[in-house]
């Protein structure tokens, strides 16, 4: 029985053409990108081809696109990045005394909480966790509100990873700007479905993943607008203009631009469409057919591959267990929180109850779903609810 | 014409065995090896396998292995982290008032020199840089009489990746421990080559590179003994025991597992004389036949595929350019250094003069290297120098 994947927002499949391309990198063009002699020009060759598909996904120059082993380390990057370089830099003239400022929401990913919870801490910066709202969307005039004179950088997800609420981006990047502070996107659910386009966006740092939009493990990226200034992490043979060493992951970097690249084709367009027909199927079929159910985040601003359901007096975990059991793999949450079984801190953020977080289900679609398969979970995912009611399982 | 390979210490090709072993996991097993569900344990099972090989081979628990994206990340987590922690914890009464202080050589890789100077620059550490003898041996003495009642951490490589030089891991990790001061092992070059086992080195942090060893890029390990603390670079989801946030490059992490198994191959104990037998038979032609050679290192303590020659009044990346062209890849030291042009730090700390170590060539066997490819380089190596010395190139 062929197993039915919906778990797109924990990873995706590495699309068939973006094999294809990585293939030779891992077999003939083998070479250390740094090497001069042809095989290392070879390899270098892929790495800024890669480079350039994402600048102009990005609508960027190539030197602003450094290359991370994926989204975490970019995100941690961009954060732990600026904040230390200022440090470095002792621009303490401007903060009148105080630590620099971050602004940020409560339903980021890990990886932006997590830095700057750690820079907190070190007493390195002080930071403000924006509230969202009940539908998860992060109100501009919050951000203005947290403004304060030692704001350096403002960190907010174009789409939240769990409940699929779309940000109002643009609208944060002009506040941003006005204040003169540093924008940071974390855009890695976004990128297959919403526009990228930096300037568009008024974003300074920007993250993408390859491994959520069909292409491999081990690359990510972050977009560096010209001239912002940020310490490196990772320090060594200066590779990526000196913002990121360590031999490139080469294999992975070009298959992330084969990826990016098929984004921008036009039957990724048509394939969202798909995909947000068969997001509303499931989401008007599941609340209708299951009692005490009920959609997490936002109807309107939402993903297009995004279903997050609470089931009422339902164990999230155990629903996704006995589904997994049944050959369909969904999730509770992010795959990154999913295995400490702890409520979701975005669902809370929410204002949910614990108890109802704990009940949550998080269907995320993909370009190969089909329609069958879609029938087929909405099936066995109501049968299974009711069993569950009823202690049948 | 087919090229012929000699920069093996940059990068290897991925070996066959090793490639089909990944391959599952660019295709079918694309989990996120956090998830719960089928796709994400059949990925999960896929990196504990792969740590219980790295484990077997450096004789230690599979819990005391973290996988990283590579040797960088995994120098860079061995001597921020264990510094970061230190600050963090402000275990300040046990350096009397100081900073605590860092022992390393002046012939170190980037990855670990970097970080012990950006430590320096923050004020976070001291740091003492040990000076090599001639050969590039690292004294046990000198190290021993470098350590301070401050002393936290030494870190030296094991084998050096320009001139192949073996340090004495063993003695200088019988200092460490009679000083209680951790001892942290760049293993990279040594892995394919010498017996890893951390007992018997005495070391509380050794780092791995897959792409060094036959595996893919992408990859990396750091051993840290149980009981060691230090900070993670990467923070977030809290994959690796929290030690590196992230969603783990299955793929490579799989590939870089059978790297090792092969090395622990007998096979590869039979390849590695192979190896050796035609590194000296490179090394004793090309000093018989070119007047005004030289070898750089050690005759005795050096890694069975290291030739490093200088060449009097040749400039070595002219060399190095011209055996490109005519199908031979060589380098001139370390890849990670080789495009900023500059003399190699290593050959400085020797003691040779700076117009020396800018002559300098640098080939590196590895297990598919043939007694044709060797009898062919010499042949037009020899020749390519004549060449040059008369200016006809």
């Amino acid at each position: 029985m062929k197993k039915i994947y919906l778990d797109y927002a924990s990873t995706s499949p590495v699309d068939k053409k973006v094999l294809q391309e990585m293939m030779p990198y891992l077999k003939k063009e083998f070479g250390n990108p740094s090497s001069l002699h042809g095989f290392g020009q070879r390899a270098r060759a892929g790495i800024e081809k890669a480079r350039e598909k994402i600048a102009k996904f990005l609508n960027c120059t190539p030197l602003e696109v450094v290359f991370t082993s994926g989204a975490t380390e970019a995100n941690n990057l961009a954060i732990q990045g600026v904040l230390r370089n200022l440090v470095s830099q002792c621009l303490e003239t401007k903060f009148l005394g105080g630590r620099p400022h971050i602004i940020t929401s409560q339903i980021e990913h890990e990886s932006v909480l997590s830095p700057c919870q750690a820079l907190e801490q070190e007493g390195v910066a002080e930071v403000t966790y924006v509230k969202p709202d009940k539908e998860g969307i992060v109100h501009v005039e919050d951000i203005e509100k947290a403004i304060k004179d030692n704001t350096v950088l403002v960190s907010i997800m174009y789409a939240n990873s769990e409940i699929g609420t779309i940000q109002p981006i643009v609208e944060i990047g002009a506040v941003a700007k006005k204040h003169k502070t540093l924008f940071h996107v974390d855009a890695v659910q976004a990128a297959q479905f919403l526009d990228c386009d930096v300037k568009k966006l008024g974003v300074d740092l920007l993250t993408l993943s390859s491994h959520k939009i069909y292409g491999p493990k081990g690359a990510g990226a972050l977009y560096i607008k010209e001239g912002v200034m940020l310490n490196p992490l990772l320090l060594g043979g200066g590779q990526e203009q000196g913002f990121r060493s360590g031999t490139e992951n080469v294999a992975s970097i070009v298959g992330m631009g084969r990826a990016i690249e098929e984004i921008q084709n036009p039957r990724t367009a048509l394939l969202n469409i798909k995909i947000r027909q068969l997001r509303d199927k499931l989401i008007k079929e599941i609340l209708r057919r299951v009692e005490g159910s009920s959609l997490s985040g936002s109807k309107q601003k939402r993903l297009p591959n995004n279903v997050h359901i609470r089931f009422q007096g339902i164990a999230g975990q155990e629903l996704a267990t006995v589904l997994d059991q049944k050959g369909i793999a969904v999730s509770t949450g992010s795959a990154c929180s999913e295995k400490t079984q702890e409520p979701s801190h975005v669902l809370l953020a929410l204002g949910i109850s614990l108890e109802d977080a704990m009940s949550s289900l998080r269907l995320t679609l993909g370009k190969y779903t089909t329609l069958e398969e879609v029938e087929k979970t909405i099936r066995i995912l109501v049968a299974t609810v009711a069993q569950l009611r009823k202690n049948l399982v």
